[in-house]
C-alpha cells in the first residue's frame, strides 16, 4: 500500500494536495509540522497543539537520545505515549543537531563521534544506531543520518558530504527492521546545482518512502533556496512526499508549496512567538510595541484561535511586559494556528483550482521581514551553531 | 442581604462551612484562592485555574496599578474582562507589597509614598485612592490599605501600625461608593496578643463585610501564628467571613480551618510547583529527584487532575530537567488541584461531621517540611522583600 496519495495537482504550478498515511493517522498535505525537539512543543500541551490544527509534529532523535535517553522512552512504550501525542510524529535523525550543537564533532565514513552540548559526555552515532533509536522511539516517519556541511564550506567538502550522505542513507535502509515506520532520505548539496542533482539522483534510486531537502534555509539568499527547489523537486519521483526541512515563515511556505513541497517543519512560529512576534495577514507584529497596550480587540480581527477568541491584544501586551509565561503560550497558540489556517487555505485553493490567486493575494498582503533583516536574524541565531563546521 | 451564610459548624472545633456570595458567583468555604498578582495565575489560563476547582482568585492592586495601570483595565470594562476570569476576584490593597517591594517607602498618617520596584517612578497611595482603584478594577472583594510592620519590629512601631491601620480602615469605609463590592478589614498586631486584640476589637466595631488576619506567616514560629488565630478569631463576629492572608501549605490550611478560618490565599502552591515541588498525600516531593526519571505512573496514583490523568511522573521529570515550560504548567495544575481537592475534603468532612478525623488522618499522612527548613526557605524568600522595613 502506498504511504502517499496525490489528491490534486495545481494546473499552473508544481503545487499539489495529498494524503500521507501513517500508523497514527493520515496527514493532509501540504502540511506544516510544529517542532517538539525535547518531546514537547514548547509551552504547549498536546491538546493545545492539536487544537491549532496540526496533524503531525517533529521531534528530535539527537535531543531525546541525550535526554531523557532512548531506552527510557522505549521502556514506557515509545515517544507517542511518553509525551501524550497520539497523532503522527516525524523524528529527525539528529544530523543537523550534531553538526551544529556539538563541539568538536568528528566525522568518519563509519559515523560521527561528538560531545553532548548538555554535559560534554562523548557519544558515537552511526547510520545504523540512528535507525535503531528511531525504531525504539516508534516515530511514524524516520529520517536518515545525513552530513550537513556549512553552507559556505568548500565545494569539495560539500561534495564529500553528498557522497557520505548517500552511503549512510543506504546503510540506514539496510538497518531498518520495523515495517510500520517510514524512512525518508535527505538530499544535500548546498547551493551547488550539480551536487544537488547528484544527491537527488543517487538517493531517488533507492527505496525510500519520501525525500527531504536538507541544508537549506541556513542563511543563503532566498533566490538560491528557490533555485535549489526548482532543480531538485523535478528529480524526486512524483508519487513520493517531498519535505523541505526547517522552513518556516508564512511567505516561504506559500512559495515552497508552489514549487511542489508537501511537508514542512520549523521552530520559527514558536520561537518568534516567545519573543513577542505574532503573525497577522498584514505581516509579523511585535506585541511589545506600545501601540498594542490599550488595544481592546484581538491580535487579529476574525482570527478563530483560542488566543484571539478569549484575550485582547492589550492583555497579551501586558503579559509580555510583565514577563508572564501565559503570554508565551498565547502567542505560540496564535502563531501555530495562523500557520495551520494558512496551510488549510493553501490546500483548499489547490483543490478548488485557485492556488495561484491565493498565493498572489497572500503575498501581496503579507509584509515579510525584508531579506537583509531576515538574513541578519538568521545569521545571529546560527552563528553559535555553525561556526565550527 | 448577607454576603455570608454559615451552613454548618463543626462540633469539636471552630471549623465551619459557609457560602460567600459575590456579584460573580458564590464561593463555598473554607476556600483557597490561587494568586494572580499580575492578572494571571502564573503559567495558567483561566479555564485551567477553574478546572482545578478554584472558585475565587486573588489579584493585586499594587501590581496592577504599576502595570498595566488601573485606568487601562477600567477602560476595557474591569479586571474580570481584562484577564478573562469570570468568577469572583478578591483584590489585595497592596499594603504588604508596598512595604516589602518598594525601596524607601515613606509612610505618614495621610498615606504612603513609594517608588515602583519596576522603574523607580514615585507614587502616592492613600486609603481613599486604594478604594478608588479597586472600584475601578471591579473586584468582588476589596481590601483596606493596611500598614504591615516587619514581624521583628519594635512593639511601639507595631502598636502605631495597628492604630494607623484602624484609622485607614475607617477612611476606606468612608471612601467606598460602589454597592456591589465587598470590603474587608485587615487585623494587624504582629505576634503581640494585646495588639492583636486591640486591632480586632477596634475593626470589628466597624461595618466591614469580612475580616482578614494580616502580618502573619512572615517567618514567625508556627505556634505563634496559631496563638494569634486562637485569640483573634473569637473576637470576629461569627457571621462574618474570616480570611487568613498568605497561607499556604496543605498542613497549615487544615490547622487554620480548625481554628475557624474561612478564606485563604497563597502563592505557595504555584511557586513551589515552578521549583519542581509537588504535593502528594504523603508530603511534598521534588520531581527533579532522580527516582522519578523512570517512573511510568503519575505523580500521585488516583489523582484526578489533568496532569496525573495524562502524563507520567517520568515525563514531568524530563520536562523539568530540560527546562521546558510545560513542566511548570503541569506542576502548577497538580498543586492547585491538590489544594482544591483538600478544601473539598475539608468542607465535606465538616458537613458530615468528621472533620476532626479528616484532620488527624491528613496530618498523620502528610509529612510537612520541618519547621526549621520551612523557616529558612521563607526567610530566604522574604529577605529581599522585608529587609528594609
Amino acid at each position: 500500500m502506498d504511504n502517499f496519495v496525490i489528491t490534486r495537482d495545481s494546473r499552473h504550478s508544481a503545487a499539489r494536495t495529498g494524503e500521507l498515511a501513517t500508523r497514527h493517522g493520515t496527514v493532509p498535505t501540504p502540511a506544516f509540522c510544529p517542532v517538539g525537539s525535547q518531546a514537547t512543543v514548547k509551552t504547549l500541551t498536546p491538546e493545545e497543539v492539536s487544537a491549532t490544527g496540526a496533524g503531525m509534529i517533529l521531534s528530535n532523535t539527537y535531543h531525546l537520545y541525550l535526554r531523557p535517553g532512548i531506552e527510557l522512552i522505549a521502556q514506557v512504550g515509545g515517544l507517542h505515549r511518553f509525551m501524550g501525542w497520539h497523532n503522527p510524529i516525524l523524528t529527525d535523525s539528529g544530523g543537523f543537531q550534531i553538526f551544529s550543537l556539538s563541539p568538536l564533532a568528528k566525522i568518519t565514513d563509519e559515523g560521527v563521534t561528538f560531545r553532548s552540548h548538555i554535559d560534554g559526555s562523548k557519544h558515537h552515532i552511526t547510520p545504523e544506531n540512528v535507525i535503531d533509536f528511531q525504531q525504539a522511539l516508534g516515530s511514524d516517519i524516520m529520517m536518515v543520518l545525513d552530513e550537513v556541511p556549512h553552507p559556505d564550506a568548500h565545494p569539495l567538502k560539500i561534495a564529500r558530504a553528498v557522497e557520505r550522505t548517500t552511503d549512510w542513507a543506504q546503510r540506514c535502509l539496510k538497518a531498518r527492521t520495523a515495517t510500520g515506520q517510514q524512512l525518508f532520505a535527505i538530499i544535500q548539496g548546498g547551493t551547488d546545482c550539480e551536487l544537488r542533482r547528484k544527491s537527488a539522483e543517487s538517493l531517488t534510486g533507492l527505496e525510500f518512502d519520501g525525500f527531504a531537502l536538507g541544508g537549506l534555509s541556513l542563511g543563503e539568499a532566498k533566490r538560491d533556496t528557490w533555485h535549489m527547489l526548482d532543480i531538485t523537486v523535478p528529480l524526486i519521483p512524483e508519487t513520493k512526499p517531498r519535505y523541505l526541512m526547517g522552513v518556516g515563515s508564512p511567505e516561504d511556505l506559500v512559495e515552497a508549496v508552489s514549487r511542489g513541497i508537501d511537508i514542512f517543519d520549523s521552530v520559527l512560529p514558536t520561537r518568534v512567538a516567545r519573543n513577542g512576534g505574532l503573525y497577522t495577514a498584514g505581516g509579523r507584529i511585535n506585541i511589545k510595541n506600545s501601540r498594542f497596550q490599550s488595544l481592546d480587540g484581538p491580535v487579529e480581527e476574525g482570527c478563530s484561535c483560542y488566543t484571539c477568541r478569549n484575550f485582547s491584544a492589550g492583555y497579551l501586551a501586558h503579559l509580555f511586559r510583565s514577563g508572564e509565561i501565559l503570554g508565551l503560550r498565547l502567542a505560540s497558540i496564535h502563531n501555530l494556528s495562523f500557520l495551520q489556517t494558512l496551510m488549510a487555505g493553501i490546500r483548499q485553493s489547490i483543490r478548488q483550482s485557485y492556488f495561484e490567486q491565493f498565493r498572489s493575494e497572500f503575498l501581496a498582503g503579507y509584509r515579510a521581514v525584508d531579506e537583509q533583516t531576515r538574513t541578519l536574524q538568521k545569521q545571529k541565531w546560527l552563528e553559535n551553531r555553525l561556526n565550527k563546521l
